[in-house]
This record gives structure tokens, C-alpha cells and sequence, in this order.
């Protein structure tokens, strides 16, 4: 297979590769013949989840793309500085950074023990912080580069808070990453931009969290992995510092027929909605 | 002295309050006839700043209140626990909560070392976070419980992170732990405001991050313990979720010549505004 998408050649740094919107992600650019380095927890298999970093670096090359897997929990910057280091040696640069690992614990303040709490901020808003910092030198080289954090738009109503505090912390401060190194390096060409799904995607995450109900309501990881990839493809000098919802993106390059993405097709009408698009759990129809 | 003002035989709990703001709301709620837990890391005398847990505590006893001088870094789970243990033991219980302790490197992205990242977010977020979950079962047992937390008002113009990124997540999580604590707890009670200044105010920070030129333009802290002192007197039911500035809270209980509160009366009239209240650092006529 010939490649000659817009990613061809593209190093794409993704963290939380191993599975499912980070994998996701991983394999639409690999379709276009890019560089990935997956940066991710799992080396050998986990006893309930699928895939490790090697597994995915399987499906990436099978996919078209050359892979590099890294063993990196982001809240070790060490692991982290080695990861960019070794996909420095062995791509000559990095182009795109998606920020897509992340952990979720919906409690309230007093059921949230400080471990709870610190695992989310380290992986979500440190982590950030942290890869990003360790990229940013590289992505200060490439003629397009681009941050990619999959975080929601800053959205101040109590509600989506109330129920999970540390939560909301830990996940807006990665918007906020958004929203200052867009700024911080706007006149270097660094774009700096945040995806969000309107419905559940159907992830492990959502499994954990919603049980068998989570698959049926949801849509798939394609879905976001299109929407992530129409942002990615843009020119890095005209499109940083938003907030995009993937139907959203998606319907700016004129896909309008979202269907296949539903997991279940009789409901592809029906969505749960995504956290923080609705403060209340609820449905849509869409 | 006989005390009989509206903090008479109240608990406070404040962090950092060795020093500074901290120290300048323990005096004002000690002159009342207040009981105040001194939480604050400096036990022995600091080289380069004034005050220890000690002296405050002295300080505190002079002026009609109680004191409790406890040994704590807001980042140590168990010096907070312990703390809190003894407040209880001492006090009979906690009414009133500041969270006052707080870190700052004005510093870019690539300029933060995750050392001082760590700092900020483990002394602003996490530990307003932690200390307030630690109270929070005592404050649901007073009959008007506050807890104030000293951050700013949460304004998402990029200007206001991009040359700090990092101070900006670490106080506006402090500020999110206001949002998500006054809607969870609102139901039973619990008051949970935010105070930020005007105007840069005079304490230990302020040198270290303007030096002589800081006290020129800036007011006492007397003025944010004026204000914390009218906010933490309402009715804890009828005031919460707040995002309040000193000016206005004092204004608000008809306090309209600020002239007393400036460092320098030749400048009474001319100020720095505080970090958040302008991004430019600029000063103001006010």
C-alpha cells in the first residue's frame, strides 16, 4: 500500500495509544503512513483490558504506519523524557502530540481518598503539562505542529462540578493547557487545541463507568480518531487556542451522515450524552 | 478585654497564617474573642521572612483570642489530620475554614520545572482541596460553617495564563474547589466563598515578587482581613459559591474610604492591581 495522506511521514507522539481513542487516533494516521510513538502503560497484557503497546504497534504497521512503543506511565517524567528521546532518535523529530490519557474517579469530595485524587491530577492535568513541556522543544522544529488535548471546553456551571470535584479539577486543568500554551506559543505556529465528544464514546472507560449500557448509547473511538485527524491536518498557524466537539469538526468537513459511528445502529438516534455536555447523565437524540 | 464580637467563641482554621493575609485574619478574628488554629509550616525562625506558628500565636493571645499553633505543610495528609484532630480536641470543633496558603513562579511552560509545578499544585489545589475535606466533617457540625478560600475570580482570557500557566491551574483549582464545595455543600449549610484582592497587598509574596516597588503601590492586609472578617460573619446559608474582591465586600457594609488601607497615604491613590485583576500589571487610579 502506497501512502500519501496528509499525515505521511507525521510523527504523531499519542499517550494512552495502547487502546481505545488513543489507538484509534493512532491507526487513522498510520493509514496515512505516519510515525507513531505510543506512549503507554501497558507492556504486558492487562487482565481485563485489551492490547498493549505492542499490540498496537502490530495494528499500526499493519495499518501502514511504522510504530514505535514506548513503555510510559505519564506521571513518571523520567519514562517520559526517554520516550521523547527515543522517538528523536528514531523519527528525527515530533509533529503532533495528543494528550489522550486520562482518569476518571466520579466521587464527591469526602468519598475521594487524596490517592484517588492524585492519580487523576497526575495523569490528567500534570501529565499534560509534563508531555507537553517534553515535546514542545521538537514540535518548536516541525513545519506544522500541533497539540492535541482531549479535554472539554471550560464550562463554569456549578453542576459539573458538584458531583465531582477532583474530577472537574484534574480534567480542566488540562483545558487550561488549552487555553495558556495556545497563547504561550501562538507566534512560534504551535497549535494548541482541545477535542471533546458530544456522546459517550465507547471505550473501556465507558464500560467502567456504565456498565453494559455504556456500548449500546455510545458511539465509536472512529469518530473521534476523524474529528482528531481533520484538526491535526489543518495548518497549525490558523487554528489554535478551540474548543472543538467532534460532530462539530466533522460536520466542518462535511461529514454530515454520523451513523456508522453509532455502536448500535438501531439506535443511532439516541446518544448518551458526553460528561460535561450534560450535567445530568442524560440522553439526546442526535 | 471583654469580647463580644460576632467570631466570639468561633474556630477558625487557617492555613499559612504565620504571616501576612493569613495572620492578618487570625488578629481580626482574635480581637472578637475567636479561637484560632494557627496551621503554618514555620516553626523555627525563617531566615529572610518574619514570624513563626509561635509569635503568631502570641500575637493572636494578645489580642483576645485563642491560639493553637500546629505545625503544618499543607502538602502532608497527616500534619493536616493531625492538625485538625487537635483543633478538635482543644476547640471542640471547626466553624470557620481559611484556606490561605498558596505558592507562586510566575514562570512560562518551559521555565517550570516540575519541582515548582509540584509546589503550586500541591500547596493551592491539592492542599485547599485536602485541608477542606478534612475539616468538612466538623464545619457540618457548626451552626454557621465557612470555609474562604483565597484565590481569584475565574476569568478564562487566555492573557490571564499564558506567561504562568502553571500558578494559573494551581489557583484557579482553588477556585474550582469553590465552585464544586458551595454547590455540593449548599444543601447542608456549608458556606464556601472565594476572596481576592483589588490591589496587590503588602506581605512577604509581594516583596519577593516586586521588591521595594511592592509595598509602594499596594495596601495592608488588614484590608483582606476586613473583608474576610464581613464575609465569614454572614449567614453561611445565605451566602455561598461567591467569587468576591475586597473593595466590594467592604463597600458592601459601608466602608467607603479605603485611605487607611495604603501602605504609603502619598500614594492612596495609585495602585498595582493584583495578579488576575489585570494582566498587564498594570496600575490603577482608584
Amino acid at each position: 500500500m502506497k501512502n500519501t495522506g496528509k499525515l505521511q511521514g507525521k510523527t504523531l507522539f499519542i499517550t494512552g495509544a495502547s487502546r481505545g481513542i488513543g489507538k484509534a487516533i493512532a491507526l487513522k494516521a498510520a493509514r496515512d503512513g505516519a510515525n507513531v510513538v505510543i506512549a503507554a502503560k501497558t507492556a504486558e497484557p492487562h487482565p481485563k483490558l485489551p492490547g498493549t503497546i505492542y499490540t498496537a504497534a502490530e495494528e499500526i504497521e499493519k495499518a501502514g504506519g511504522k510504530a514505535l512503543p514506548c513503555i510510559v506511565d505519564v506521571r513518571d517524567e523520567r519514562q517520559v523524557q526517554l520516550a521523547v528521546e527515543a522517538a528523536v532518535a528514531k523519527f528525527g523529530g515530533i509533529d503532533i502530540l495528543i494528550n489522550n490519557a486520562s482518569a476518571i474517579s466520579k466521587t464527591g469530595t469526602l468519598q475521594t481518598d487524596m490517592k484517588r485524587f492524585d492519580l487523576m491530577h497526575n495523569i490528567n492535568t500534570r501529565g499534560t503539562f509534563m508531555v507537553s513541556k517534553a515535546c514542545l522543544p521538537y514540535l518548536l522544529k516541525s513545519d506544522n505542529p500541533h497539540i492535541l488535548i482531549l479535554s472539554p471546553p471550560l464550562n463554569m456551571k456549578p453542576r459539573l462540578f458538584s458531583n465531582h470535584t477532583a474530577y472537574t479539577i484534574a480534567k480542566y486543568g488540562m483545558s487550561m493547557c488549552v487555553l495558556g500554551m495556545a497563547e504561550e506559543f501562538r507566534d512560534q505556529g504551535v497549535a494548541v487545541n482541545a477535542l471533546w465528544p458530544r456522546t459517550t464514546i465507547h471505550t473501556a472507560a465507558v464500560d467502567m463507568l456504565y456498565g453494559p449500557e455504556g456500548a449500546l448509547y455510545s458511539r465509536k473511538p472512529e469518530m473521534m480518531a476523524d474529528a482528531a485527524y481533520a484538526i491535526i491536518s489543518r495548518d497549525s498557524r490558523k487554528y489554535s487556542g478551540n474548543f472543538f466537539i467532534d460532530d462539530e469538526v466533522l460536520l466542518d468537513v462535511g461529514i454530515k451522515d454520523l451513523s456508522n459511528y453509532a455502536c448500535h445502529p438501531e439506535n443511532q438516534q439516541t446518544f448518551k450524552l458526553a460528561i460535561f455536555m450534560d450535567d445530568q447523565g442524560g440522553f439526546a437524540k442526535l
